[in-house]
């Protein structure tokens, strides 16, 4: 055993206590519910991965925010996974004989040195689903139908999911005449069109060294509406990827309503720009627009990810669900269901005193075996502190048996937070505890 | 984006694929739901802990398999968490204000580089529920009747719980008169005495350098009863710890039957010893006999440990519930219900032909809205192999609508074991699948 040691956690992480873990839990629930309704299964990786499974993914500078592991005396140099798509990539590999289209969901921390900052945590959880193994625009549309389902059944109710297409921002890109080493600071610059409008893109092309016949070009084409498709094929028509990109954002939109989503809810705009290097096809970011708090969830089609991995690639379409964030909304706008509690415990059996504490320990193990959450009371405390326990843990009822309510076979149930009290035959209990929280 | 990566794990990890999590998540929530019902809270902490959190804690032998991390460009010296005790006496430590007692769960990975075998890993769950805050002998009784209640709910039905007390293992020690140096090699030899006998003792204390007066006190006193606290308190009268720990393994006892855990259920073993440095009091260790699948959960009382990251250090006991190796188990004696699945997926809505897909995936969505988990064909192609997936994925059913049914306003179900059919009008078939899956 060793000295005393300052309780701290590292820089970056943080414990999640109960009660914040009871609608943490909520969230995760209802998603999984969706994810298996639309039929994807669960899948689990480990949380170490090789590092050269990770190297060269992500980008430069996503790469410098990942963690290096290692045992003392091991010999491989590991790594903790930065996202939940590069081990699928893996796992679909190292599997080939795994029934396509393989359709997986998995819930489950990721690691990046980010700097920390109000609501960004170093550990953080993703939620993602994926289908590998079909190149349909329909399964991109199953994708954002499920968005638009999760959100809906969390509460939100204004929410857009915006749609563009990587081979539109190639042809785009192609059609400028921008040097390949200058597209980055060419998309950097269109992704802010929305923010600072067409001025403001003009100035940042030009800090990004874009050259002038380039600048004037994109500034005609982004004076097109954004989610003008037919505008835009048209000055794009001599590009053969932007016409491709667009003929299957208009697939996925035919589809998306088949399944459907309300045209509202979609919208293309065709300037809109995901940071990941690996996107090939559609991407989508959905945005809560009322309030406004920005974009809960992003996704796209990555058919060459796979490849990096097996000498066969296979097409790939999914999407992350920004579930910290949509915790702390839910938090903030207070949308939790008003029943979801503050403790899981429904009931405190009390302990009277010594003499009955035997009925009470029978009586709280009835409980429990009817289902009902119960608690009991260890030390030999008066009445007083037990219920002072309740109420600090937000404990709903107390059950009392003191020498009266045993003499009549019965308990005393008294509501915590009403202070009603109610006298229950014994045998009674445990149904009307039933009743009260739809025990099934 | 980066060249070719042969897709490999790191040695001793693994993916756990669709079909087993089912079988893996079926076991987390019986646990998870049993630890509620006694009043249990889910607790998450991060992966990462400062190195300095876990140093010193679990025994120099122990130390050797954790995992450093490191982030790139990061100050800190961190590791992965070796178990879920450590962490919890962290929080409880930063954490003052939380209501005692503090009854929390946490089922999570922890990491540790032991040589990868059968059924071994480098990264497993762990399944741990402690009370923090009671010293009453209940307290450890409530942990013992939750893992016979969590057993029984899994299906096993021979096992017991055997019992020794910590501080009766140092007055063995004090009363044999081994010098401290020489107490580990004493109890490797004890914890053996069922598997190897009396002489078996003899010959291992010898070899592990016992003094000879020593061997024949302690092989007089393993000659008792290994169940016999009378006898054993007789012999250890003048070593206050062992009477002490005797009594307290008596209160334990009264408390368990109290809570209706079966006499036969538990064994007192005096001569059991379970590793970790850190137990005080009561230690317990449940094993299968029937079939004999060896040890499942471990615990006991741990008064020191949050003492040493805290002035105030506070009592608690717990249990980890060795859930790798139950899902291993229940998985080679088949205990999993037979309704469980193979997949989440509960019908494939096919697609005819292109024309009516629309149909398809209005139905799917319609099934889905209805809590009918429910998959559609995403490409142009015929029934043939749509239905092959299903039989790959062991999809129960199928949906099929072809002209006939569309005109008839109908559909067609098939049982793909059975490959029996049925027509069912249009608008009965989300009710007749929501009755079949017993949808609430």
């Amino acid at each position: 055993m060793t000295t005393f040691v300052e309780p701290r956690l590292p820089r970056g992480m943080r414990d999640i206590m109960p009660q914040k873990m009871l609608r943490r839990r909520y969230v995760m629930r209802v998603i999984e519910n969706v994810f298996e309704r639309f039929g994807f299964e669960p899948l689990q990786t480990p949380a170490l991965e090789l590092a050269q499974t990770l190297t060269g993914k992500y980008g430069p500078d996503a790469e410098k925010l990942i963690y290096d592991a290692r045992h003392r005396e091991g010999k491989e140099d590991l790594a903790l996974r930065y996202d939940l798509s590069v081990p699928l990539s893996r796992v679909v590999a190292m599997n080939p004989e795994v029934t396509k289209p393989f359709k997986r969901y998995q819930i489950a921390p990721v690691w990046r040195a980010e700097r920390p900052q109000k609501g960004r945590y170093r550990e953080f959880f993703q939620c993602d689903a994926d289908i590998v193994g079909a190149s349909s625009m329909l399964a991109d549309a199953e994708i954002i139908a499920m968005i638009f389902t999760i959100l809906s059944e969390l509460g939100f109710d204004a929410f857009v999911t915006k749609l563009n297409h990587r081979q539109v921002l190639t042809a785009l890109g192609e059609y400028s005449g921008v040097p390949p080493a200058r597209l980055g600071g060419l998309y950097r610059a269109i992704d802010k069109l929305e923010k600072i409008g067409r001025e403001g893109v003009r100035q940042e092309m030009i800090a990004n060294e874009i050259p002038d016949a380039a600048v004037e070009k994109i500034l005609a084409l982004v004076a097109l509406p954004v989610d003008d498709l037919h505008a835009w094929r048209e000055t794009l028509r001599a590009y053969p990827r932007g016409v491709q990109g667009i003929a299957e954002l208009e697939q996925l939109l035919g589809y998306a309503r088949a399944l459907g989503v309300k045209p509202a809810r979609l919208q293309v705009d065709l300037t809109m720009v995901r940071g990941l290097e690996y996107y090939t096809g559609p991407i989508f970011e959905t945005v809560v627009t009322e309030p406004k708090i920005g974009s809960l969830t992003g996704g796209g089609r990555y058919d060459g990810l796979i490849g990096l991995f097996s000498k066969n690639s296979l097409p790939a379409t999914g999407t992350t669900i920004g579930i910290e964030r949509i915790i702390d909304v839910m938090d903030e706008l207070q949308m939790f269901p008003p029943n979801l509690g503050k403790t899981v415990t429904q009931v405190l059996v009390t302990v009277f005193d010594a003499e009955r504490r035997a009925a009470a320990l029978a009586l709280t193990m009835e409980l429990r075996a009817a289902g009902v959450n119960a608690e009991t009371w260890y030390d030999a405390d008066g009445l007083g502190k037990q219920l002072k326990y309740a109420a600090a843990k937000s404990i709903p009822y107390a059950l009392i048996a003191g020498p009266d309510e045993l003499a009549a076979d019965a308990v005393t149930l008294r509501d915590l937070v009403t202070g009603e009290q109610t006298r229950l035959a014994r045998g009674k209990i445990a149904a009307h505890l039933r009743e009260k929280f739809s025990i099934a």
